[in-house]
């Protein structure tokens, strides 16, 4: 995959299905070495910018530690107030001052496209690591890694997506890239955090068989994982709605032993009450080694964007 | 001490004598490899990851140094505002999270019992770095290796703790750790900050020799050095109490002269008003040179932890 | 120049003509490295300390860079709320303390004259990254190896100061070092943001030819160069006066055409209205350039106060 150097990460349906075979071989690949050897120095001088107009732990921290471990360094806008955001600066100004001091831009930022607007504007590739409720391609990539890790393979999936489907950018992309192969899918929500209509239209357009449930439990039976996220309490107007819903997709011992079968859990983290911590040491419980996955597709993309693999 | 490959640092009193004294020696080693390369590659390729959830300023940077001065990497959460414990996720979930990134944590929270918490809940090492009122370990350490270079030894040591002895858990480990030393111990502070009972208690029943009063150039008359901390204004419901108390707790020159003798002066910083800018030249005034241990002392924590001494 | 080895940087007027082309020569001498390896280890070992009490993107930004390229480390207080300084600490008690961890200070300060004092209070190397109303020396200096490369000398040059002259720190900076090149100066700027009467006194003193005007387009027609700066609207109390020297001071297409001839643009940005977006596509838009030499200048002032050139 030539085709990835000097590139931008932008969305999800860039990628083919032998594009994100690629990626995936060259993360396996850095999840070996790095057991091996621990420290490399592909992108050594190289220099990532991290550019975060909002909140986010795993994303930015996930990246810094990839690109480290690549032997490469990081500079970052720390917060809004130290910056001259503060001052009206627009981002495309911002994204093309950090060009001329980096190699490459991750950006997260709250409004949709902007992560094509700053793209547009600077001669170093751009990564979107969340655009409003756009994208997050790099989320995506790293969720169906780790799927293909924790079952042994992509054909033939059963795949639950259980939770918050309407304003969640991360299923959004998750299911289109699950659609390259083929999964069957169960989308699970209360009816007012149903996903998207045109989501589910582009897809069974695409032949994929799609089925849209208020009921986790009977979705969960029929699949070989779950797919969790958070349910916000803001969406709701009517808190006595919230409650009733929030208690129905918990996931936690009482619901596993009802299931009598395994199967795999994930979950985008934070988490606040969908999965109960006393799940966490279930052999399917895969939320943290997702967490990990994270660090070996992103090494794999900056490798690849910098023509090293 | 290979004991300490793998392990957590989380309370002052799991070391033995023989422990920090295999630490100091190792942060001598660090010392005067440092003066004559500058550079050591001995933690090349690990990432060490920075949790503050309260204010530091040279707990966390001398740890970012040493890191880097053995030829690590660093990751961070910057402000609790840009991360995810804005979405309500729990300090294990975070601890979880980030020990997926990184080789070692160092953790400060408000909390007692935090840094235990979240190392149960990890499989990497975690440092505590402060947990509210509980322990502070590094900074005994690097405190009594202080004390060792400025005076020599650490036998038959005279040591004032003065200032808030009752909320300071910088003086509780200290303590603790100095006991193992025999040092005969004047704990100086008004009354409402006296050292908590059980702690004097526990000394004693070791053996120890305590003294406490309320008199600072009284103890100070027959000790080595001062171990000064910083009076906190909001302890006290009535002002005038406070300002009473501040004012018996100054070192200045004219305190000094009064001493009619050197003596050593440490303090963990920030101060305030205890210790006076005009004493900063004097030559027993060891504050600064303290800071500066205090690289030393967690690169040599660091490279025993990774098993590199 | 061995001179600047061990030297702060705290003033503009620290440099004479020789230092400036000694200091230009190795930043280009780094352009050219840089884009052959990539990577340099001349600092590797030493760690650079940002400590920034003001907000900053690009000069903080392009120091981490700079320092990273070199191959050393950097380590920075992230926001004034996590550290020390919310303790009530004073400005030299935090840099004395930081230069027990680094090997170099950069500091940004409200306060004009705290560089100074910060350099007096600690044993290593400070480097004024603007003290208040005060100097920005490493600014002047990219400024000028800007305006050498865009316009392939410094000899005889025609240099159109423009906007906010009075409040301006770069402006007064950049026209002490264009003085030491015999720059023809024209001032533009609304009479109430004039340069201060004693800068333009002392320039005329030295036998400078400067043109104190209102009018931008007329300056303009007669240089080789505008230096565009932004007017900030809370400088003006009658915002009616404002709209109107706004409206005057500003560059687009339209500007451009009527001048007739090829003129270069700079501005130290962040930008608001003063220099259309239209303009960026413009041969003479050297602005971000400007941006991208601040790296090279900033690599030679690293190297060269520890000695590497």
């Amino acid at each position: 995959m030539a085709g990835l150097k000097g590139k931008d990460i932008l969305h999800g349906n860039q990628f083919t299905k032998k594009d994100i075979e690629a990626i995936m071989k060259v993360a396996a690949e850095f999840e070996k070495e790095l057991k091996g050897k621990g420290a490399l120095n592909l992108l050594k001088g190289k220099i990532l910018a991290t550019l975060f107009f909002e909140p986010s732990t795993r994303t930015r921290l996930s990246f810094e530690a990839a690109m480290q471990r690549l032997g490469g360094g990081v500079i970052g806008l720390g917060s809004l107030e130290g910056s001259s955001v503060a001052k009206g600066e627009s981002l495309t100004d911002t994204a093309r001052t950090v060009a001329q001091y980096a190699d490459v831009i991750v950006l997260r930022h709250p409004r949709q496209g902007s992560a094509k607007e700053a793209a547009d504007a600077v001669p170093i590739p751009v990564i979107n690591a969340g655009d409003g409720a756009g994208q997050h391609p790099t989320q995506a990539l790293l969720d169906i890694f780790t799927m293909r890790k924790e079952l042994g393979t992509l054909k033939n999936l059963k795949v639950c997506l259980a939770g918050d489907l309407k304003y969640g950018r991360t299923v959004h992309a998750l299911a289109e890239v699950l659609s390259l192969f083929g999964a069957r899918l169960f989308f699970v929500s209360p009816a007012m955090l149903r996903m998207p209509e045109e989501i589910t239209a582009s897809l069974r357009g695409r032949g994929m068989e799609v089925t849209e449930t208020e009921d986790l439990f009977q979705a969960a039976s029929q699949c070989d994982l779950i797919y969790m996220t958070r349910i916000q309490k803001e969406r709701f107007s009517d808190l006595g709605e919230y409650e009733k819903v929030k208690g129905s997709y918990v996931i936690d011992q009482e619901f596993l032993s009802r299931l009598k079968k395994e199967i795999t859990i994930m979950h985008p983290l934070p988490r606040v009450d969908e999965i109960h911590p006393e799940v966490d040491g279930y052999a399917g419980a895969a939320y943290f080694r997702q967490m990990r996955n994270g660090i070996f597709i992103r090494m794999a993309l900056l490798a690849m964007i910098f023509g090293k693999r």
